[in-house]
């Protein structure tokens, strides 16, 4: 999650400089998702989770998360975004309300707030999408995983969750009902 | 909606006297569901209205709405009154969370609050459910009908909801961000 | 949280028997009410827990919990409640919005959802209240303990809620943007 | 709603030119606020609504609505803008929860959404907030007014609402079950 890696990940639309920049002086609108399958009930039964390289060059397990762009919905930026991280074959459900299960305030000093981004202050609106296709990691994704939900939790996997990554998972499956 | 409608529809698992009794005694927990169609992107896009025969020989517009049964869980509920109602071709999109999006407080005296049902005190969790499938009408429903957003708001077709269905309606389209 | 507790509670509208008849029947609607504490900018700071003598003689602690009555509307059910349990001096915020945080499922088999009760099938919406007065426990509650988030989660407290009151409360908190 | 206006709001601390620069590269972080009166069970009765003179010289109605700051938390938004608008004597309950009851994304060009502001884009948290003490316009406002629901809903005041405020305020009175 390097600033190099978000701009290539926006699509080189800014230089470096610029978004460091912006970045100075204004929060920045995110939407955080948490991908899942359902049960034919509608009962979230597993959450999905990116294995990818970090800009320190770490490997961590992410949500799909990524800014809103100048001009664009927040429907488009979820679209886009799953579409980027969880490829074209993904066919997700994105809710038919616009209001987020959770808003996480990521700030850049750790202890403001639960979530932490050290590039930013972001605002992100979080929603839970399920996913009916063939999700498959692209780009610098080096894998996508789905847990069961009793599994995720029992296992290590959220704590290999950063930034807060690991609260938005907690707080989406509380939200359906599932912790 | 008379209590032998009531009754048939739930498959006649009371006496007409029993459940009379019942509604003497305690609020009865209820589902509503506003059935939608969806764009891609999530959007909704159409209502869908059941036209049926009330017990009173009327013919009314409603959504699907029914008694959640002992032992029967809020999923199985509103899959049981859309499979009852929309038939079992159609594919509805049951929501990941149990949060509904508002919550209709039916009673029988008109004024105690928007929500009418003569019948009965029934406490109404409503909520939004994209289906997807081929839905029909079924059993005593007359039609069902699809209307855009727009087309719905301006015709006449949400004065023919009765006690307090075309608030349920509204504040669906609310909760989704269309109106 | 015996039969005869709850119909105590309620005030002996019931004769044992008949509320007894009544569950075997119906879903019995409920509101769970989590009393918080909140700083001055709305940050849930400490949540209230009471602690009582069960049906069955054990101590355990809960949160506001109870029936809504006949011809109740939720907003008096939970104002009635709080006062019973909180007396007449908590000042509680009930909520502008009639929409739950979450909506519990207590059934009297364990498994069937994360919540039990032996004595019925309820449905009970769940809210989470400030309350601003002089809270004090009543009747037969022995005890109102105001608990900081971290405190509660650090300790045993959580452990010694019964039948899913522990995840109504993080259900709560995680709502609430604290956990 | 002027450019210049805006950054007076803000306390000055851009240059127009430097806010003018970032509103063309990045959606802007708002809140708007609902500001109600309710009465004693929580239920919404008024809702209060500003006047003011806007950039261009004309008198319009508005909600309360500004920027989130970099480094600020959408609460301390919240309070300093009903800080700003309402006065030190408003004693806003600003909720508990970060969910907003609607997300309103203003777009300069009308049409993309419901929600146009010529001056930006901007992605607007919205909160219902119940104040209980003395409000009084403040700075640039010229009256704050208290309109009963059914009233507010009657009069033509609705209309004198721009940029799609009045749909703020109608998706409030939803979620808050008194439409």
């Amino acid at each position: 999650m390097s600033p190099r890696t978000a701009i290539d990940a926006e699509g080189a639309w800014f230089e470096p400089d610029r978004i460091a920049e912006l970045r100075r002086h204004l929060p920045i609108p995110y939407i955080d998702v948490v991908p899942v399958r359902t049960d034919v009930d509608g009962t979230v039964a597993q959450v999905g989770l990116l294995l990818r390289a970090s800009g320190t060059g770490r490997i961590v397990r992410t949500i799909v998360s990524g800014r809103v762009l100048i001009h664009e919905t927040l429907r488009e930026a979820i679209a886009r975004h799953i579409d980027k991280d969880l490829g074209s074959m993904a066919l997700p459900r994105i809710p038919a309300s616009p209001v987020p299960f959770t808003v996480a305030e990521y700030f850049p000093t750790p202890g403001q707030s639960l979530f932490t981004d050290p590039r930013q202050h972001a605002i992100s609106l979080a929603y839970l999408v399920p996913v009916d296709g063939e999700a498959s990691p692209q780009e610098d994704a080096l894998e996508l995983n789905w847990y069961d939900v009793a599994e995720l939790l029992e296992s290590g996997v959220m704590d290999e969750l950063e930034g807060g990554h690991d609260i938005v998972v907690r707080r989406a499956l509380a939200h359906a009902g599932v912790i």
